[in-house]
């Protein structure tokens, strides 16, 4: 009888960013990779010979010993870090078994309702990175609006929670605010969190970079200050300042959204239950206790009619009052962008202004942030009802709230980066007199990505005219800043094809 | 102002095998990558530099200049042979926009029912491989049986039939058969396929190769003879014989079936509407006018219950008819494996076993392909109801059926290779005394597909007992051939674990 040839490979980094997908890749030569049967696509599981840590992959087949030779096994970057191996080192591969929990997925699929332990397997095997991406996209699906009841959100919620790691400030109140998003310019926490924190309640705020949009809070805050800091750092400034102004990402709260959200977002799927649970689940795992969402509502926002912001705001608070948070929704004006600026360096000026009591400062993103920072104040039981919105204005107005964030900035360091918008730059016209009657929240942030925002900082689109503002023809509506002349001609070949303005005689 | 950079790449030919997704590799310091803003995993379109052709592919984000260089854009093998140009080529890269048949899918999640124009373009979609596969598994997540009504069962037939090419035989009646699959050693088609050319109707049967089983009949078929025929060849060989057994991958027939079978596969989705929907469309586009459909019902079958049996059947004959196919549906035992041999080898000592008339031949394959071959004569006019099953039975008895399989081999192109079982050989004892009461038809598949088949067309398995026959402890069940050690060992050790077999006292 033949014996069996050796079963182990040689680990193999390759250099390939596959994002949240792991890869693992196999010479078509490999011994393992004809007797096993495996086909290009097949899920693999990858383990260290000594056995302990092993981590699921889809395979791609290789013809090129320059990227992994037969007897090696490559992974791409994320999924060789994930199995925490040294490069060289033996490793076995096998079939993957598919993960327990999507016999749960299949079920969800014929149309049953979930219960919490269903919703907790699969979010352990997701948090695992068992779960290809076809597999979260089928779960995603199944889970749309009408396959889920509110229980089920309460329950996804809460596996999403326990997740990853939690936050316990010690603090008997721990405010934050949430919008859900779609609103070019909307710079709000920069404003909220230094109000509030003067006024002495804590306000822990983490923020996510930008995905889709121009600028997220922390790429803006980058501008002025360091966002990447340790949690034990995060701890010790919040502490002293009641606040901050953070990148979410150092920690690792409820992982399985972030995993999620990279299948959610190029299907553009955004249910109100799995939009609901990603959202909550971020801020019980951050700590919060007190939160305020925003639904901006207009026909470019997210959320287009009343009766959806209405359905969104029940779901938010039914599962809020379920986990112990109490929760706040305001729905807002999303007919246009907030402010004049879109993309980081537009945004801190824009925000500076309103800190620094410019009387041209940018009114509708000044009455916003007051509105929100004084729905968050009244989370104060010493705050009376209707008084929160005077007291946020006081605060502002006195120049505390500016004071506050030179000190948060100070604590989290400092940034000397420029503060000058990209020097390409093209003012776009009006091609007729009349009146601005609408602004497509979608194409500004479109025009404004395209322009390099927010990689480069000082890119994106200041904007001079806003809905119900007269306009002459020839007249600029906005300017499109660039750093980059390859970003700066996208962004103009953009503009030139759709404006983004209506205007009206 | 800065000039834009060149925003072309040169075109290189990435030797990874993603089988049927695009994968676009881009350097992280390449100009492009950065200032468009592309994610790894974001859908780019890559198309050549003078216009024409472009592909959409998914973004790999590269470190490593021996796969990549920042001034080049790799394509995966199957993406580059779609773009259809050579290396060095000039070509551009932007994102990719949705294609336009998304906003379907979308209304399919929301519930919607869809119409035939939905269907079509959907299917134009994704055979142009616009499609990403997590849109291909929020498709069919959303297609699944509660999901899909009866006319969209047909609407989706017609759309994947039209997808790609279709054969047109220039015959009054074009016969065919098919298995909805499940069941190990079944290689009826090799018997049927010849008594019924014997009879002189037409029966052109293609067939696929093995995707998740031990053995399809192209593989099987392979033993004997060739199976990739050109269609003009195949053409040729089916105008002087009335029948042939060959590989239907030649001809590029519903393409998007095999396309979304790359998905569903791994999701283990075979919703009822999916499965008639292609088979059906793979039917009508090679040119079947009268289609026997073969549905083998079990406890480890596709089909597990009589009523699931008769929902599917009906699925079939209501699809069928509004497509002008004549179809007919068999329920058959799917309880255990057909035959003896599981494996390309074994199934064709079977096949010839009976084609033989040995008295030795297994008795089910016989009656089986005999009650099949009757169902598929009598499509013929001029047979009489009831008829079939004799006139089949004569055919096969006095050798013509052998003849025709002869004939059939010689003119496909006949193979010398070896009919030996695999040397490893093992065989499986049973544990106890008594009566087998069931096998389990998928552990019987995947035991003989560790052993290597169907790449080693000499592995699989050769069963000693079936259902209800009588075993004393010790005696073998059944053994495993293998070729190679690796391959034999993994069989064996699955078999250890689970052999398969019930017996009862």
């Amino acid at each position: 009888m033949e014996t069996s040839t050796p079963q182990t490979l040689s680990l193999r980094r390759v250099a390939i960013d596959t994002h949240r997908e792991n890869v693992a890749y196999l010479h078509r030569d490999c011994r393992l990779y004809r007797s096993e049967g495996f086909q290009a696509l097949a899920k693999v599981e990858v383990a260290a010979e000594a056995g302990g840590r092993s981590v699921l992959a889809v395979l791609n087949v290789v013809d090129d010993e320059a990227i992994t030779t037969p007897d090696e096994l490559g992974l791409s970057l994320q999924a060789f870090e994930r199995l925490g191996l040294t490069p060289g080192a033996p490793v076995t591969i096998g079939h993957a078994k598919p993960p327990a929990s999507l016999d749960a997925v299949h079920r969800k699929i014929a149309g049953e309702r979930l219960e919490q332990a269903d919703y907790d397997a699969i979010a352990r095997d997701i948090a695992g990175y068992r779960y290809s991406k076809i597999e979260m996209a089928a779960l995603l699906v199944a889970c749309t609006e009408t396959g889920m009841e509110r229980d089920e959100v309460l329950a996804l919620t809460k596996a999403m929670a326990r997740s990853g790691e939690t936050l316990d400030w010690q603090e008997p109140l721990v405010a934050d605010k949430h919008c859900i998003g779609g609103i070019p310019g909307n710079r709000t926490s920069m404003l909220v969190v230094p109000i509030v924190a003067a006024h002495g309640m804590f306000i822990p705020k983490t923020s996510s970079r930008a995905i889709t949009s121009p600028a997220g809070t922390a790429d803006t805050m980058e501008v002025l200050a360091e966002v990447e800091l340790s949690p034990e750092r995060l701890r010790e400034i919040v502490r002293k300042h009641r606040g901050c102004l953070a990148w979410g990402g150092t920690a690792r709260l409820a992982p399985v959204d972030d995993i999620l959200i990279s299948v959610e977002r190029p299907l553009s799927l955004d249910a109100p239950g799995q939009l609901v649970a990603s959202i909550l689940a971020k801020k019980i795992a951050a700590g919060a206790t007190h939160l305020l969402i925003d639904i901006p509502m207009g026909p470019t926002a997210k959320v287009r009619t009343h009766a959806a912001a209405l359905r969104l705001r029940k779901l938010f608070e039914y599962v809020g009052d379920r986990v112990g948070l109490v929760v706040e929704v305001m729905i807002s004006d999303g007919q246009q962008p907030i402010g004049r600026g879109i993309g980081p360096v537009l945004e801190v000026r824009d925000v500076l202004q309103v800190l620094e009591n410019d009387p041209d400062c940018p009114r509708d993103l000044r009455e916003k942030a007051l509105r929100l920072a004084g729905r968050v104040l009244e989370f104060d039981p010493d705050v009376r009802g209707g008084d929160g919105y005077p007291l946020a204005r006081d605060i502002l107005d006195s120049g505390r709230a500016l004071d506050k964030l030179r000190a948060i900035v100070e604590a989290q360091g400092a940034r000397d980066t420029s503060r000058e918008p990209g020097h390409l730059c093209r003012p776009i016209a009006a091609r007729r007199t009349g009146q601005v009657v609408a602004i497509d929240n979608l194409q500004m942030a479109r025009i404004a990505r395209l322009a390099g925002a927010p990689m480069d900082k000082s890119a994106g689109v200041d904007l001079y005219r806003k809905v119900g503002d007269p306009v002459r023809e020839g007249e600029p509506l906005y300017a499109i800043h660039a750093e980059f002349g390859t970003d700066f001609s996208f962004a103009c070949e953009a503009a030139d094809r759709d404006s983004g303005f209506e205007v009206a005689p």
